[in-house]
């Protein structure tokens, strides 16, 4: 049983924020890192927020992982764009990720643009920009190096590792690679490998960044050139399969954007254009070109049953910790059918787990939305888990 | 009833082809149209295919309404590609819609790139072509100029008018336009109004193509330039919408190109990818960029109960049309539901319709292939429709 005795753990880092930059803590490997290509990358660093306070026992520790576009400001404002951050429904003081009993992490990924090292860093070799000579990441070197983070920060066993999307894949390859290190798994809207379908969205995307010319050959930072209309209409194409067609019908259906009539010509006429042309403008403001492509091939070679042949039920073999999958019905970029394939695996070698399709028409971004069902499903789960786990609050 | 006493009626067309390019009849309009946006647009040309022979009563003609990238090339040789015609699969002798009995009909549409009058066409009040001075056309303004063709050619009633996705847009215009003039209309794999996620994955596609800096605003042949990086990226968003998650997955599912393990880089690892990025490269062969800004932007604005607040079946009220509304499990483009809003509508002004929903893991692009119900049931119809039309076969 753990008793809750709250040790402050601000500042965690080890090392300075970047000159100028970035609020929040960072923490520099101290040795270069083996990636599962084979290419040894050396410097990295790691940019992550934390929330609450870790209990005397180290065991009150949450993991949060973010999706394809997503970072480590889940509960707090954006230093970038000033909104507030992106998991605010589930994670704060009082709510189902309590702050006042957990404490919550979450860092910026491996070949991210937010703080921990990615393609705009500078490669400590050359002192310029990785550019497209930073290393292909894969999600395996993501949960890498979130590992080293969490030795870092003295926890030996995560409470719960949890996310969406992309993020849920890092959730799989936690309970893959250190079973024993978490004790409850959240993955949300995703799969144990990326469809052919999803390839095929996320090669669009590089395509739009690629065959911009201010992309550069990967090369703009030096060359100071921005790809911003490609990073845009690849924004533009992935926000798409965020939302399903009945959220779309229902939010914009063929309303206009401030005019009677349609106007004959290329502006956008239609509220959902001008959305859309919305989203591609200011995600550039916050994102980047090479990072964007280095992430989306991470989701592409994510299949955790790769290393077993193709059967999945293999990576969770003398699995001991608890799996809650939740989908969504109306996710068609993770529709349920990936969630049934995890289920499935899961239960072949008799996993705790239990398994929830929430009902609703608001697509795969349902899980950063607030969907009551959704999080009463996850209050559910979590609290039983605190109970299983011996926590007492006071 | 019609004995069938065929007239040779090859050459049609009382213009000659384009100096040196393409095959096939033309039509030049004899007057200016008054389009839908209310400007009126002289010197238009009209590009056609025919098959077969026109009977003495000219009644057994059959108009085919191609889709978004289609053409008039539906049973011969493309010109550019050299490939066979899009919809062999039907069209032909002896085939569901058999040309030793029928005279089939294809024009190009207002606005392509193909021989029919578009932005690519010299303006002839300037002598240089058009690009973006083109005016912005409709559905309606498509189906306007091939009645016009229709005219030309003597057929006062079409005895059927068929297409599949835009193709059907134009198939419902020509059912409500011109109902005493279409004894059968059979609209495949589409909607009586473009939803709003349709708009955006064309919105999507314009902007890819906007974004390329060759696309110079519209502005490229007179700059002997071509957009044809955006045109591609284009293409391969639209791709993907017309096949279906479960044919994607069949087809590539995760395997690679021509190597044995994933490469660490940006390269076709995979099948889909190389697949994808085919697409775009031989798309941009035979199809031109502002044309696809014009054709995605008129399948946007077609609402057909637009003009009559938004009752469909006002659009439809007294039609004496048979019709046979054709839909695919697995098309989301183009879902079901779209196709069952268009039935309702004729449902509720007693309309003749016979609607069947085809089981196919194709998606949308299974208008387009051999798939044995759906010729099953076109057969059907299109048998049972020439009994009532009172056609007798030698």
């Amino acid at each position: 049983m753990s008793m809750r005795e709250p040790i402050s753990l601000r500042p965690l880092g080890d090392a300075p924020p970047t000159p100028g930059a970035l609020p929040g803590h960072f923490f520099d490997l101290k040795e270069p890192m083996t990636l599962e290509s084979g290419v040894i990358l050396p410097g990295i660093r790691v940019a992550y927020q934390t929330y609450g306070t870790l209990d005397s026992e180290r065991s009150n520790a949450i993991l949060v992982c973010h999706a394809l576009t997503g970072d480590q400001f889940v509960a707090d404002i954006h230093p970038i764009t000033g909104k507030p951050g992106w998991w605010t429904t589930l994670v704060g003081p009082g709510k189902i990720i309590d702050t006042d009993r957990y404490f919550v992490i979450c860092s910026n990924v491996l070949g991210g643009c937010l703080g921990t090292s990615g393609p705009m860093d500078v490669n400590p070799a050359t002192n310029e920009p990785w550019g497209l000579n930073f290393p292909v990441i894969t999600i395996g070197d993501m949960v890498n190096v979130q590992r080293r983070l969490i030795d870092h920060l003295g926890i030996e066993s995560l409470f719960c590792v949890i996310g969406g999307s992309m993020g849920g894949m890092q959730v799989l390859q936690w309970a893959k690679a250190y079973p024993e290190r978490v004790f409850a798994a959240v993955p949300i809207a995703t799969a144990a490998r990326h469809s052919a379908q999803n390839i095929a969205f996320n090669e669009v995307g590089r395509q739009a960044i690629m065959a911009d010319p201010d992309w550069c050959g990967g090369d703009y930072l030096r060359q100071s050139r921005s790809p911003e209309r490609g990073l845009a209409v690849a924004r533009m194409a992935a926000h798409i399969t965020y939302l399903s067609q009945q959220a779309l019908h229902r939010k914009f259906g063929r309303n206009l954007q401030d005019r009677a009539k349609i106007t004959y010509g290329f502006e956008a006429d239609f509220q959902v254009e001008s959305y859309l042309r919305h989203q591609g403008t200011s995600f550039v403001e916050r994102f980047d070109a090479n990072a964007y492509l280095y992430i989306t091939r991470a989701m592409d070679y994510f299949d955790l049953a790769a290393d077993h042949g193709g059967r999945l039920a293999e990576a969770f073999r003398g699995t001991r910790t608890r799996y809650c999958v939740i989908s969504f019905t109306s996710d068609w970029l993770f529709p349920t059918s990936e969630s049934r394939a995890i289920i499935h695996a899961l239960n072949a070698v008799a996993a705790n787990v239990s398994f929830v399709e929430i009902e609703t028409d608001k697509g795969h971004d349902a899980f950063l939305l607030d969907e009551p069902e959704f999080l009463r499903t996850l209050g559910g789960f979590i609290d039983g888990c605190a109970t299983l786990r011996g926590f007492v609050w006071a």
